[in-house]
C-alpha cells in the first residue's frame, strides 16, 4: 500500500510565507513543497496512498472552489504549528454542514483519511494530515450568537476564540479560556484539544465551558450532544468524549458555550523571588490562604531573561533575572478589594519585591512581557521541545529541583513558565538542531522529563493534547488497558478509521523530522 | 434462555423494613420476595437466567461472608428507590478492589450480569438488578482523605456525599453538589448518574467536580482516568464518559474531587409571587442583573400547599398558597453584602412579598420546608411519576403555561419545584394507582411532558439519569444515530454485556409495574 519512493531525506523546503494585507487575520501560503510523500515513523520516506478517484468524485460533487487541489492550498494545509509538513490530496473549504456530510460520505466509501483543521495553531501536530487524504477546513463556519439572557454563546467551529470573548464582553459576559493564540485559534480546535490558558486555575478549561456540541460522527451522521441547558444527564456523555479527542472521534461543527458574568474589576500584582523553589513555596503559601487569583503565572529565571533580552525591557526594575510570579485578581469591586489586602500581605511576607500595576495600561504591559517569553526562547537555541506538563502542587518544589538537575545533566537551557493555580507548567527544552550532541541530549531530556512528571503524579499534557508530539509518552501516562479501551472506542465510532489517522496511538518522534523554517502569525515575538 | 414461568403478575410483597439501631445509617432488610423471576419489558413475567455454577465458584473464591445468597441480602439488593424489585442471585459486599477484580473475572467468563450499587437512592431504577445476576455492593469502600493543600478530596466510591462535605468543611473547603439524599447516597452513585442538587446553577454538578476516576473496565481491568491535577489533556476522555454512564461502562471504585473555598457568608431570602408565570418572569429579570445566587429554588402553588399540609406550617406567613422562590447568596462577606442589596431591590420591584432569614436557624427552617415538599406530595395521590426535566430559561413561562394545561387536561395534580438557575425542574405527576383512569392519564401526561420538554429545547433528565424510568423517552432526546453511537461505545467497552444490562436502551415502562410498599430512610417526610 505504501510503496517506498527512492527519495533522500535531506529535503530542502523552498517555502514562502506571505502575510495577506487585507483583513486582520493573516493567511498562510506556501509553494514548492515536495510532492505527495511522507515519512514512516522510523524516519524513512514513503508515498502516502493516493485517493485520486475519490478526490475527483468529491470535486464533482462540491465543485473546485470548495475542493482545492492546487499547490498553494495543499502546501498551506500540509502543516500546523508543529511545522512538520505532510501533503494532503485536497483541501475542503466547507461552506456549511451539507458540504461536510458529502465529504464524509465519500471519505467513508473510499476510506480517505480526513484531518479537520481550524487555524492550525496546535503545537502538537494534531492538525497535520500525516496520512495524506483530505484536509477539512472549517474556517468558513464562524458564526457567533450570544444569548445574553441565558449566558450562553452559540458558535460555529471556525469562530475565533478572541471574537467569542469580545462578543460575550459586549453583552456583559465573560468566556474565560484564553490560549495564548486566542487571536487566531478557533473554538473547534480549542474543543478538540481541550485548550486551557492562564485563567484555568480559577475558571477551568474549555471543557468546563462546553454545554453542547453539534457535528458529525466519523460515519457521517449529524448528531447533537447535550442541549442548550445548564444540566443534562440523559444518555452516555459523548459530548465530553468528543472534547479533547483531537478530531479522531467526530467532526465538531458547532457548540453552545457557557458564559459567566464579566468581572467588574481586575488587579495585577508582580512579585519577585530569590529563586525558583522560593517562588514555588511562596505560591503554595498563597493557595493555603484560599485566595483564588484569576491568573497566577510563574516565570523562572530563564524565562525572565529571555523576555528581557527579546523586549529590551527589564521585567521588574531592580529585580532583573529573578523568577517572578504575576498575579491577577478578578471579580466584583468588593471581592477584589478584599482579596487584594490578603495578597499584599502575602507578598510582603514572602516576595523579595512586589509591585502592583497602577492601571490597566501598566497591567497590559506586564502581561505582554509574559506573552513574549515563549517566543523569546529562541535566543537559547533554534529548536524547542515545548511540553505543557501538569504537576500536583505538593510536588512543585521537587519538580523545580529536578528541572535544575535536568538542565545541568543535559547541558541545555530549559526555561519554564506556567500556570501555578492549576499546575500546568510549560517546559521548553532548547537546543540547536545542527548540533547532533544537543539533539541527542534534548531527546533524552524530554524522555526523562515525561517519566518524572508521571512519577510525580502529573500529566504529560494539560492543554495541548497528544497529536503527534506527545505520542512517544502516551504509554507513560496510560496503561495498556487504558490505551486498549481508548482504541476500542475509536474503532467503535470510526470503523473505517478515516478521522485523523496516525495520531495519538502511533509513535511519532517529532525531533527526528526537519521542521519548516516558517514564521507563523501567532508565533510569539 | 429466558423461559416463561406460569406465575401471576399480581404478586403481593410481604415486605418488612427495619431500621438498624446501631450507627447513624439505617440499613434496609426485607423478606418474602417472590423468587428468581422478572418481568419482560412487555409486562410479562419471565424467569431470569440462573448462574448457579458461577455463583458457587464466586463464593468459593471470596467466601460466603462476601458473597451473600441469603433471602434477606437478596431481597434488600433487589430494588432501589424506584421500588420495583428484581431479585439478584448473589450480593457481593466487596471489601476492596481485589474482590471486585475476582468478581468481574468470573462475571466475564460466565456472562453474569453485574449491577453496581451504592446506597440505592436512585429514583430511576438504575441500581435495580433487572436481569438478575450479581449485585456489587460498594458501601465498604468508603475512605475519604482531604488534601487541604491542593483543594482535593480523595474518596472511595462508597463514601457518603454528606460525609465528604463535612470532611471538606473541616478543612475550610466546600464540595457543592448536594442531591437531597446526600445524607445517604454515595459518591459512586452520584458520579454514575451525574447528580446535581440545589447548588447546580452557580457551582455546577458532580461532573464539574470530578478530577480523576479509578475503577474497572467491564472486562475487569483496573484503570485510572486522569491524575490528581487540575488539568489533564492526554488521551481520550474516558473519565467523563464514565460520569453519568450509570454503571454500564465501568465500575467506579474511587475518585479525586475538586473542592472550592468554603463560602464565608450565606444569606437566605424568601420571595412570593402572584402566580407561576409571575414568579418565573421575575426570576428571569433577576438573572439579567447578573446576580448568581448559590441557590434559587422555585416552588409552585401545588408544592407550597403540599409542604404546608405536611408540616402544618405556613411556608410564608400571610402568603399562604402563593408560589415562592427561595434564594441563597454565598461567598465572601463583601460579595454577599454587595449582591444582597441588588437582590433586595429586585425583590421590592418584582415580588409580592419578601422576607430575609435573620439567622442560620431561620434559614435552615426555610430550607427544611423546601426539602419536605417532595415527600409531602403523596397527599395528592399514592403514586408519583417524578421527572427531573431541564428547560432553557427563555421557555420557562411557556413551560409553566403548558404544565397548567397538562394538569387541567389530565385531571391530575402536577406540583412542580426546582432549580431555576439551571432550568432543572422537578415535575411530579401524582395519581392513585388503584384508579385505572388516573393511571392511564398519568402515562399519557408523562409522554406529553417529555415531548414538550424536548420540543422546547430541554432535556428529559438533568440529574437523575435514565435508568429504567426514563428509557421510554431516550429516543425523544437522542436521534437513532446518537443511540447507535452510544450502543457502539457500550459494546466496545463491555463486549460480554455484563455491566448493568437492561438499562438505558431497552424500553421499560415503570408505571406498569407494581411498586413495593416500603418506606426508605431517605424518602422525604
Amino acid at each position: 500500500m505504501r510503496a517506498r519512493r527512492p527519495r533522500s531525506q535531506g529535503v530542502s523546503y523552498n517555502f514562502h510565507y506571505r502575510r495577506e494585507t487585507t483583513g486582520d487575520e493573516p493567511l498562510i501560503s506556501a509553494a514548492g513543497f515536495p510532492g505527495l510523500f511522507s515519512w514512516r515513523p522510523g524516519g524513512k520516506l514513503y508515498a502516502v496512498k493516493s485517493f485520486g478517484r475519490a478526490t475527483r468524485l468529491l470535486q464533482r460533487r462540491l465543485g473546485s472552489r470548495i475542493v482545492l487541489t492546487d499547490d498553494a492550498a495543499l502546501d498551506e494545509a500540509s502543516f500546523d504549528s508543529a511545522k512538520i509538513p505532510f501533503r494532503p490530496e485536497a483541501v475542503v473549504r466547507a461552506r456549511n454542514e451539507a458540504d461536510i456530510a458529502v465529504m464524509l460520505e465519500l471519505a467513508n466509501a473510499h476510506r480517505v483519511p480526513v484531518t479537520t483543521r481550524g487555524r492550525g495553531t496546535t503545537l502538537t501536530g494534531a492538525a497535520t494530515p500525516v496520512r495524506g487524504g483530505w484536509v477539512l477546513d472549517t474556517l468558513a463556519l464562524n458564526a457567533i450568537t450570544i444569548d445574553g439572557e441565558s449566558g450562553m454563546a452559540h458558535v460555529q467551529a471556525g469562530a475565533k476564540v478572541a471574537d467569542i470573548q469580545r462578543a460575550a464582553e459586549a453583552k456583559g459576559w465573560f468566556y474565560p479560556p484564553d490560549p495564548s493564540s486566542k487571536e487566531y485559534c478557533t473554538i473547534g480546535g480549542n474543543i478538540a484539544c481541550n485548550a486551557g490558558g492562564m485563567h484555568g486555575g480559577k475558571y477551568g478549561v474549555t471543557r468546563d465551558f462546553v454545554i453542547a456540541l453539534r457535528g458529525f460522527l466519523p460515519t457521517g451522521e449529524l448528531v447533537e450532544w447535550g442541549t442548550a441547558t445548564k444540566k443534562f444527564s440523559a444518555g452516555f456523555n459523548l459530548r465530553d468524549l468528543w472534547i479533547g479527542s483531537e478530531g479522531m472521534l467526530g467532526v465538531i461543527t458547532g457548540a453552545v458555550l457557557k458564559l459567566i458574568p464579566q468581572p467588574a474589576e481586575r488587579w495585577t500584582l508582580l512579585t519577585s523571588f530569590r529563586n525558583e523553589t522560593h517562588a514555588l513555596r511562596s505560591a503554595l503559601a498563597l493557595f493555603r490562604l484560599r485566595v483564588q487569583p484569576a491568573i497566577c503565572e510563574f516565570l523562572d529565571r530563564g524565562s525572565v531573561m529571555c523576555a528581557e533580552r527579546a523586549t529590551g525591557k527589564v521585567v521588574f526594575p531592580g529585580q532583573s533575572g529573578r523568577p517572578v510570579i504575576l498575579l491577577e485578581l478578578a471579580g466584583s469591586k468588593l471581592e477584589v478589594r478584599e482579596q487584594r489586602a490578603t495578597l499584599l500581605a502575602w507578598a510582603k511576607e514572602h516576595a523579595v519585591a512586589h509591585q502592583a500595576a497602577r492601571n490597566r495600561g501598566e497591567a497590559e504591559q506586564l502581561w505582554s512581557v509574559r506573552r513574549k517569553c515563549s517566543g523569546a526562547m529562541f535566543e537559547l537555541g533554534d529548536a524547542k521541545l515545548n511540553e505543557d506538563v501538569v504537576l500536583p502542587m505538593r510536588n512543585y518544589v521537587r519538580f523545580a529541583l529536578f528541572l535544575a538537575k535536568l538542565s545541568r545533566d543535559s547541558g541545555l537551557h530549559i526555561p519554564t513558565f506556567g500556570h501555578l493555580a492549576d499546575g500546568n507548567l510549560h517546559v521548553n527544552i532548547m537546543y540547536h538542531k545542527a548540533d547532533p550532541a544537543e539533539c541527542r541530549a534534548a531527546e533524552k531530556a524530554v524522555q526523562r522529563l515525561m517519566e518524572t512528571v508521571v512519577t510525580l503524579g502529573g500529566a504529560i499534557s494539560g492543554e495541548h493534547g497528544i497529536g503527534l508530539a506527545k505520542t512517544p509518552f502516551l504509554r507513560l501516562q496510560h496503561s495498556p488497558a487504558q490505551v486498549r479501551a481508548m482504541k476500542a472506542v475509536k474503532d467503535a465510532l470510526d470503523p473505517r478509521g478515516i478521522l485523523n489517522p496516525g495520531k495519538m496511538f502511533e509513535r511519532f518522534e517529532v525531533w527526528k523530522y526537519p521542521r519548516l523554517q516558517v514564521k507563523l502569525p501567532w508565533d510569539h515575538k
